[in-house]
């Protein structure tokens, strides 16, 4: 009996009609463990983004368009049918409709019983999901999860060791950090807050792990009260050096699987939780709960000056790996063998790019781990936002047109996060013009002052100015937090069109990343990761700058001169005299003469 | 006896602790029928934000910083103290903190009772003043208005004619907005809508008037239902050939004072009024209240054709007044004559300024009042954000330094708002950089292109860019719309810092006015009238532009042309070739000549 039949049995035993599979995990982290991937198991589905509903006679698959055809191959022949969805994820309106529909449910008698999982589904999602199912005559059922006893060769919640981070990185110990979580509690009036996003866990402890592909985390849950600090994770997971190093910042230790009891055990009230990103099982009810987002999240997201030093010195070995990344494309020989382009005598691909990138990374000291999936989108590939290249996908590169490169690596020190698109040949002069008009967006936000407390909103416009003038724009945001040895993705700050409250503050990072996409033909986007410095005070304040951490040339090739303003060829030309600056020093002579030639001054 | 002791007498009979007074009427708008100021009547302050509180033993008056000096010169000797207050009102919390020290309220025994007059604050200010009396030990009291009792020469509601506004200016006959009403209620699930801002009345009536110091603009009130429409007015006010037209437009019409009861006798549940407008007397309570922005807002900010065509033929009258105007100011002849400069033989004062440009508008056709009171700050004077000269501020102007002009008119067909700082002889560096400095952000704002439905918020930036470089900014907002014959600030859509999530689009009129303000030297600002236009339909939707509805050259003699990039050059020479072909048929020759030189292309 295959999967989904073992699960409708599942369902008539337990009185369901539907059961609803999301993305998320029991802590919402951008990357889930194959633990939790049930999803993927029951469709065959595997991208980032996607939910799942399974009935007694059907089921269906919503994702977004960035996975539509890719969701319509992997799961044929196994019963489902994919909605292509506008949003990440349908709405519990969407599904309530579907689910309705294909249950006959009514609003007279008894309503019919939808499951999910509370583990993976987050309080807020839980919420709007009762009560959509509840105006169409359904019930929503919290259950236990059905791939516990379905799944056969499920893997197990990762047993990765925990790792200390050493203070000469993390900048502030543990202690500290708690006493100002305290703080805050304080200030609202709590007594207690449930920490359950693992970026957040790592950063208060300074531990890192390794269960979560491309971030250094750690799988636990975590309560802070006035007189109490516990870090629930399996303890198969903690050395004995790890387990002395929590009692001494006074932190009691327990397992994974005794967080619920343990938080009922609190005696507290007022218990800070985020019902954005904790989940339904574990939502602290009848604790005095007070809503917040995470505490943690904007002391995280203000980096200290060991995390700055951190960026500087990860930055100076990204750059050199992609100055060698670099000099090697660029100064490659292009020979057509049998209709078929090679470089230096072989055919080089989207992957053979991301295997070479990587190899550079990964000879650098401190080096852990890429901090993303790569992104080596070469000609029409550029123009799909998320493009991951998969034996599936993959395509020789030829020495013409634009190859899109967003790339990080995890070092110990810092986490680094860059996008470049190269000329590999001759351009179509729309290809020049959209590249310069990403250019122009990124070097006006990039050479921006503004006070203290501005939100990301404010500034946004900054990186679409010239393309807006040509209708053109981007849908993805402008500008992300990235971590400090942790996730490349940060909040609570982002910039970007919608509105965002969090404000811009000296100490954070935040990317800078427009880009123009144009589908079937190429993509463009030039990403630096920034610190926000002081720029200056005065009557009105303080004011702040962007100062760029990441170090390497922007492909001046592809520019076209006549629509760059003098300010912006002044930025190009003092960012390109640091970059030659900063890394020269750290490159054979001729990799630094390849990289005089590519910071030559423009004008 | 004064009438501060009168009101104590008053308060001790009617067992009240204390009463406030605010600077609102009724209907909430900026400016107030002499009738309603009650503040400026207790406490002896006209400015335009003030609120006084008056107790059994003290009294206090809390403005904001345009008016700490005046208010402090204006109730000296009457027992009021001043209070600076950082916003234009003070908080509730603030109110009181004050009235529980000075009444020495306590949270044991009795409340104490503090007045208000419901008919002048609006429920949501009641709301938080009822909550923050009653933290500190005090009860709101809505009581009868003291004034109407203890004002003996008390001014009457104005009971000026009501003056219909003809189809050829308002473009859209009332029924026909009546059921554009009548579709957003539907929308809402509402089955009513009580209006309580004057001007969206008028321009729901296409009826204007004139008690409302600057805006065309009638006392009344008025609800909309599905099957009927009533206008609350003075009937004294309202000519047979009103009424005639009323009746046409199925418009029901009773007096003022019924508006509560003929509120209370419709049956409509589901009544939509505005909580932050409507005054807590007239409060729909236990009507099923939505609470709602303005309906009519939104409606009233998209302007239609014939209103356009109105806005432009204002505009020309307008550009002409003023380019008779900046000629006159410009080409006059200077001379020192004991010690005192002439202009043309005579002294010329910041009101002789004002004087002057006002004359010239009356004599264009349909000229009907000014728009707001004319803002002449000569040097120092700039720098005060909301200067109006009076006989005891005003000043001779001499050939340097700057004059900031903010001015505007009221014609039939349109509204105007403008500013513009002059040159009138030589300037300081630091004069020509600030005022350059604007000049950019007016420019760059300006060029924006950009998709229909961004918001103020994400364009704001634009106009504070290039200042921001040098740590400067104006606290003041970017833009606002104006309307049509009506109110020259109007809603919902703003351009500011703070988020205003109202969308912009085709048709709306909004403001461009950065400035810059050095207190005790000079200030700078320049200021258009824009229409928001189509610019291009593509794959990111719809995207607007502004184009410039004022017709002023702006003065080049300030500006530093090393300061400035070729686009912003390019566009100033446009606009100033535009406002040149529009204006020059309809001047002098010897204006024209002034003209053409004044709008020569830089570079």
């Amino acid at each position: 009996m295959n999967k989904i039949e073992s699960l409708r049995q599942w369902l008539r035993k337990n009185n369901l009609v539907a059961y609803i599979f999301p993305s998320t995990d029991p802590h919402c982290g951008e990357y889930v463990p194959d633990h939790w991937k049930t999803r993927e198991w029951i469709s065959g589905f595997n991208g980032s983004a996607g939910t799942a509903v399974v009935t007694l006679d059907d089921a269906a698959l919503w994702t977004d368009s960035r996975y539509w055809l890719a969701a319509e191959e992997q799961t044929a022949g196994t019963g489902f049918t994919v909605i292509r969805c506008r949003r990440n994820v349908p709405t519990g309106q969407e599904l309530a409709e579907w689910i309705k529909e294909k249950s006959k449910a009514s609003l007279y008698g008894e309503p019919l019983r939808v499951g999910i999982d509370g583990w993976v589904n987050t309080t807020n999602s839980v919420r709007e999901l009762q009560r959509e199912l509840s105006l169409v005559g359904l019930q929503l059922t919290i259950t236990y999860d059905p791939a516990e006893e379905l799944w056969t060769d499920r893997p197990s919640i990762p047993l990765n060791p925990i790792e200390i981070q050493p203070i000469e990185f993390a900048g502030e110990d543990t202690k500290h950090k708690i006493e100002r979580v305290r703080e805050v509690l304080r200030k609202l009036h709590a007594s207690a807050t449930l920490i359950t996003q693992l970026d957040d866990i790592a950063w208060l402890t300074n531990l890192r792990g390794t269960d979560v592909h491309c971030c250094p985390l750690f799988v636990a849950y975590m309560t802070v009260t006035y007189d109490d600090v516990t870090l629930y994770t399996d303890l198969r997971k903690v050395s004995p050096e790890v387990e002395r190093y929590l009692s001494e910042q006074n932190i009691t230790l327990r397992d994974y699987t005794d967080t619920a009891q343990g938080i009922s055990d609190l005696p507290a009230l007022g218990m800070v939780a985020d019902p954005d990103t904790c989940n339904a099982r574990l939502w602290p009810e009848g604790k005095g709960v007070i809503e917040h987002a995470s505490l943690i999240a904007p002391m995280k997201a203000i980096k200290n000056e060991a995390e700055i030093r951190g960026y500087r010195s990860a930055m100076h070995k990204d750059g050199v790996a992609l100055v060698k990344f670099l000099h090697w494309l660029k100064s490659g020989k292009w020979e057509m063998e049998n209709g078929e382009w090679k470089m230096n005598g072989e055919v080089l691909t989207e992957m053979g790019i991301d295997h070479k990138l990587t190899s550079l990374r990964a000879e650098q000291p401190l080096y852990r781990d890429i901090s993303f999936d790569t992104i080596a989108g070469y000609g029409a590939h550029g123009a799909i936002v998320h493009y991951e290249a998969t034996p599936e996908t993959d395509i020789p590169l030829e020495p013409h047109g634009l190859l899109l490169l967003d790339s990080g690596a995890q070092y110990q020190d810092g986490t680094t996060d860059i996008t470049r698109t190269i000329a590999l040949g001759p351009l179509t002069e729309e290809e020049r013009t959209d590249y310069t008009l990403v250019l122009k967006g990124h070097i006006r936000l990039a050479m921006a002052k503004f006070p203290s407390g501005s939100s990301g909103t404010q500034l946004d416009v900054l990186a679409r100015y010239a393309m807006w003038q040509q209708g053109l724009n981007f849908l993805h945001g402008t500008g992300h937090g990235v971590g400090s040895y942790l996730n490349v993705h940060e909040g609570p700050h982002q910039i970007r069109m919608n509105y965002m409250p969090a404000p811009l503050v000296a100490g954070m990072t935040v990317t800078n990343e427009p880009g123009i996409y144009k589908a079937g033909k190429h993509g463009c986007r030039t990403e630096n990761t920034q610190l926000i410095t002081h720029y200056c005070d005065g009557e009105f304040g303080e004011f702040l700058q962007f100062e760029p951490l990441t170090l390497c040339p922007i492909d001046t090739a592809p520019i076209r001169l006549d629509m760059m303003l003098p300010d912006e060829i002044e930025w190009l030309n003092l960012y390109h005299q640091h970059v030659y600056d900063e890394l020269a020093p750290l490159l054979t002579d001729e990799e630094r003469e390849w990289l005089r030639e590519a910071t030559r001054p423009l004008l």
